[in-house]
């Protein structure tokens, strides 16, 4: 029985050595080095191979190393293997300091006092309280849930969307499409953590900025294809939308060149919002294999139909 | 009797509102109308003037209308008159803000992908636990209570020194000359929220920059004249000092053509970290009063022998 990695080699050792500290029964290969391809039982990967139950044929679960599955061709995955996203506390952390910075930065006019500091020019903007700034996450997961609990606790109004139903405490919940326009008209900086589905392909676009108050901001720690790179910009330009924090882009790398990279009310991170942690991933798979082993619900498995 | 505000008139005008909402009974005049000069008994100023004592014969309580006093002239008041430093919740809020980006901004290397984005370089840096970045707060007064009690929450071990000893929750305290080294040595992001006085004036220098890890933090939320420029522009070119975020200078406004204004480790914000914000002032201020009516202590005397 062996597990297998098919992802970044560098983070795949730092896999390796935490694997043989924490399950030193269980042989860890990483690909392309597969060994006996009939032992191999656990897959983690960004991208599984082409036809894994072909190769694998003893395969039981598929982990995704990433927080989202949109890079996986499901379809290729036979429908009796769960695949599994990865949630552990290390992606979580690494959201909650970036959005909370973003969320911060939009807040406290730093966009504005950079284009100062080039020009030299020191003169004060008056302080917003906190409780006038109103924030809305569209996408109520574990990482959306973690960054409206910090946020709130600095006094800013916090609300999420959710396709489904939620109820959290301290926030106001709206779902599904009907509540839409309600949610996004009382929010004036707009957080982006939705999966990439075909629902949300595209989402952010002239709809949703168009019933955004004048004036409001874009925080996107989602996928790269929800986003509309012309119509973000043609709400820049006309003032609907003030700012954009954007951490993920389509295509990744975002090329030179780009109008998004020389914007002067666009920031641009190169998807480093939240990375898995091998030491706190490597855990959190141990625990779901752990849960497996002992025909227990794992945590975070894909429900197919919705896409993640 | 009557209440008299000598500072900024705009936000003067907004502090007669508060006045006219909770203390209708109580005369409130803005400088120079100062109507009948015995009458005035009560003084908010961000400078006092010439000598209150004989403009303002009955004279009882002075209150800054801003955090710290140093821009005071104590010898002006008389002895057996109480300055009181503005606390109030809106300050507060203000500085965790301010503070929370700040050390956000240097533990997500927001300084070196601003850099990236202006050479359209999309290039990924490893992410770092919070738990491997190591805060430390001089000044554990209100603010500094309140900004470690944020940050700790992220996950960044946390440590504050003070002149005089403290028991914080969570935190390793240091406090005196005799402590200041070993608090230096095992802080990664020193953040400065100390008051100016003549032990503090010129404190972030050679001295201190050498006593922190090599490549570590600024963040100067304190007073100007508390940063030795020349020292910190040589820590930041030897990488003693990796990077620093300035709130406060010496002299505000900064001038254009100071060295700091174009440097690309240095970010200058025009002391807008943290604002007295009319409504809770004036709450602060009407709380205070009904203390020193009832005999019981204010909240914010200073004491003249430390200078704050």
């Amino acid at each position: 029985m062996s597990f297998l990695y098919k992802a970044d080699p560098v983070r795949g050792a730092q896999w390796a050595a935490r694997f043989a500290q924490r399950a030193p029964d269980l042989p860890f290969r990483i690909w392309p080095d597969i060994g006996d391809a009939a032992a191999v039982r656990y897959l983690a990967a960004w991208q599984p191979p082409d036809d894994p139950a072909a190769l694998l044929p003893n395969l039981e679960v598929v982990f995704s190393v990433g927080a989202g599955i949109d890079q996986f061709d499901l379809s290729r995955v036979p429908a009796h293997i769960p695949v599994v996203r990865m949630i552990e506390p290390g992606i979580v952390e690494g959201m909650v300091e970036y959005v909370t910075q973003a969320v911060l930065t939009i807040h406290r006019d730093l966009f504005d006092y950079a284009a100062q500091q080039r020009e030299q020019v020191w003169h004060e903007k008056p302080v917003r309280a906190a409780a006038s700034r109103r924030i809305g996450v569209l996408g109520l997961g574990t990482l959306g849930q973690a960054v409206l609990d910090t946020l709130r606790r600095f006094g800013f109004p916090c609300a999420g969307w959710s396709r489904t139903p939620r109820t959290l405490d301290g926030i106001d919940c709206y779902a599904g499409d009907a509540a839409l326009d309600t949610f996004l008209a009382r929010t004036d900086i707009l957080i982006c953590l939705l999966p990439l589905t075909d629902d949300t392909r595209g989402l952010l676009g002239a709809r949703v900025f168009d019933a955004l108050p004048a004036g409001a901001s874009l925080v996107q720690v989602g996928r790269g294809p929800q986003l509309d790179a012309a119509a973000l910009l043609a709400a820049l330009a006309s003032g609907r939308v003030d700012n954009a924090i954007l951490d993920v882009t389509d295509p990744e790398p975002l090329p030179a060149g780009h109008p998004f990279w020389a914007h002067p009310r666009i920031r641009i991170t190169p998807h480093i919002a939240s990375a898995t942690r091998p030491d706190t991933a490597v855990d959190a798979v141990l625990a779901n294999l752990a849960r497996h082993r002992a025909g227990q619900p794992m945590i975070g498995v894909v429900d197919r139909a919705r896409g993640y």
